[in-house]
């Protein structure tokens, strides 16, 4: 009996166009270990939406194909077409976690067979996705789907900021975007863990959203001192280390400025290689395209700015790191880590045009799920 | 007896303005284990000239002060004051090596007296600089001040690269601003040690100075296809860290996205994340003040951009590294760390403004001495 079933695709073509559409898959040899789960919740996260639809021009959607298998296009503006030229004539399965029922499985893995599970490795806007048994996170009772489909990208990587501070030697951190759904976490991490967490958002509705949940740092980096306040929080809570999901424009450099600013203050003479203190600003996201534009001669000799990306952080953290991390997550499922979602959305509607760009909006508190046994 | 003489002073002032002069010292107390060095030789290294003349604009120079006492007075840009505005009201010595003849010391360094030093630390603009006797480095029969005077700056730094990126399982590196001193030092050191350069430089002359000293790979970056260059260069080497000198602008940038290029064209499947090779960019220099510009999108997530200062790789390399490193400067001074000098001058043709104009172009192959005894 072959199981078949719909599976989202992004593709980039050498006309300049990125292309989405839902492809049929069969599910036919499964390894002993391997087993089928049947996909009904994954989250679309601002991560998701970097391979959905890359650097393309949202705007310029048509709509091809039939209404059962529509297909939309996408112009991608020729100056950001060089970003994505390694990804032309690549079809990419998206969806980076998700969550289901197992539905088939190997020979070694029959008992699997009706068990919940959440899953990460992409693919998972789908009907269906295959999966090593070892890769699936059976979900305990009272774990709803929902709940199981988002276990991993945004509580690993904010349990992940934390610990690589930690590591590293920082006892403050400055988050942007600070409103997001990781940043909510991030929030109530850092309150529970007693680490100072300066928050910058971008307006006043995200500055009550964090102060509603007990944030004591919120920046608006709209106000027009903003950079005053900057220096301000930083100086009063040390922080050296800032992570960035913006990436373009000059925020991170007035975020490294502010804490070479606070080094300096503290410093008893003046030294022309600035302060001590080492500044380190990981970015972990693309929120704005252009380039990132350092002002480096304001931050002294004694910093870093570099990527950040979940899966070499778990690599680099090792299995007991892991292990505790993810423990966490499923202890605080229902209050540190809960995901509020804003729509449930079946997988033929995320090709939707409208409903696309609801949800590409990235709008602070809103947040989409795909439940392909909606449609 | 006290012993007196000149200092060269640079103060920055809240007038936008910058001013160097030389002011009389005194130098009267000495500690037990503290000598007083007759500055025979001190070099004008471009790290020098930061501190000298800051962001100033040297076309703005005017002279007052005396024949005998001159004072040069610049125009700092407006929007460069920020950088320096730490320095406000601070006084600072310059020269950050040098050396001489021992001509006093305290009581228990007295057999110091008559033997040549070298000397690191800033403040060796001067007709006297005292120093403890363990910061000094005394000279080997048959090497003269003019040689001694440049023992750490340019061939602790050209080793110290090398160092940083074995340290960091980097097998081969690029280098800009190539034709430097410094530039010629990390050639043939590199050369000699085996691991692959990629030398950057601005001409034609730097490149057919370079080749000279058996330079295999010198790029101009002003070829019109210095960029796809650049990829081949870094492709055929597997360079993944680079030492930078220039830090404005976006030639950083380039060096780190044709890194990431070469590294994805190894790659056998593609991956939005881009390749799993680390890159690294270090800047230890500004030849061009403007902020640097990064791609970002172009690095993949494995990369990061940092700062690199010659005092804290000391410090983190240790005592054994670092004697390691020393005794192969003194070993090959007169062949890898050989320093080729244009022209020597006095201390206060230091403060000529057209000696001055001439010292600070930074040309190719150009590089000033001071002897304070000359004047």
């Amino acid at each position: 009996m072959a199981l078949t079933g719909r599976e989202l695709r992004s593709s980039v073509h050498d006309d300049g166009t990125l292309r989405l559409m839902l492809e049929d898959v069969v599910m036919d040899v499964m390894a002993p270990d391997e087993i089928v789960v049947r996909v009904e919740a994954a989250p679309i996260n601002p991560s998701d939406l970097g391979l959905l639809l890359g650097p393309a021009d949202v705007a310029s959607v048509r709509t091809e194909g039939t209404s059962e298998r529509p297909l939309l296009v996408f112009d991608i503006p020729a100056p950001r077409r060089a970003s994505v030229a390694a990804r032309i004539g690549v079809s990419s399965a998206v969806g980076n976690e998700g969550a289901g029922t197992v539905v088939a499985a190997g020979e070694d893995a029959m008992d699997w067979i009706g068990r919940r599970v959440g899953m990460v490795g992409g693919g998972m806007y789908a009907d269906l996705r295959k999966i090593r048994t070892r890769e699936a996170l059976a979900l305990p009772d009272g774990v709803t789907v929902a709940q199981g489909a988002a276990l991993t990208v945004n509580p690993m990587t904010a349990l992940g900021f934390v610990e690589t501070a930690r590591a590293e030697g920082h006892t403050a951190i400055v988050h942007t975007a600070a409103a997001s759904s990781l940043g909510q976490m991030l929030q109530k991490i850092c309150a529970s863990d007693g680490v100072p967490l300066v928050n910058i958002v971008r307006s006043a509705e995200q500055v009550d959203l964090l102060r509603g949940i007990g944030a004591a740092h919120v920046l608006n980096s709209r106000d027009p001192d903003f950079r005053s306040q900057l220096v301000e929080a930083i100086s009063e809570t040390g922080a050296t280390v800032a992570f960035d999901a913006i990436g373009g424009g000059t925020l991170g450099s007035d975020i490294m400025r502010a804490m070479e600013r606070g080094a300096v203050s503290r410093m008893k003479e003046y030294s022309r290689y600035g302060s001590n203190s080492f500044k380190q600003l990981y970015t972990y996201g693309a929120l704005d395209l252009s380039p990132m534009v350092l002002d480096r001669l304001a931050f002294g000799f004694q910093w870093s700015v570099s990527g950040w990306l979940l899966t070499p952080f778990l690599q680099k953290a090792g299995a007991e790191t892991v292990a505790r991390l993810r423990k966490r997550v499923f202890d605080e499922l229902t209050t540190t880590f809960a995901t509020h979602y804003t729509r449930t959305i079946g997988l033929g509607e995320a090709l939707d045009p409208q409903l696309l760009r609801a949800y590409e909006r990235k709008a602070t508190g809103e947040k989409y799920l795909i439940n392909p046994t909606q449609d």
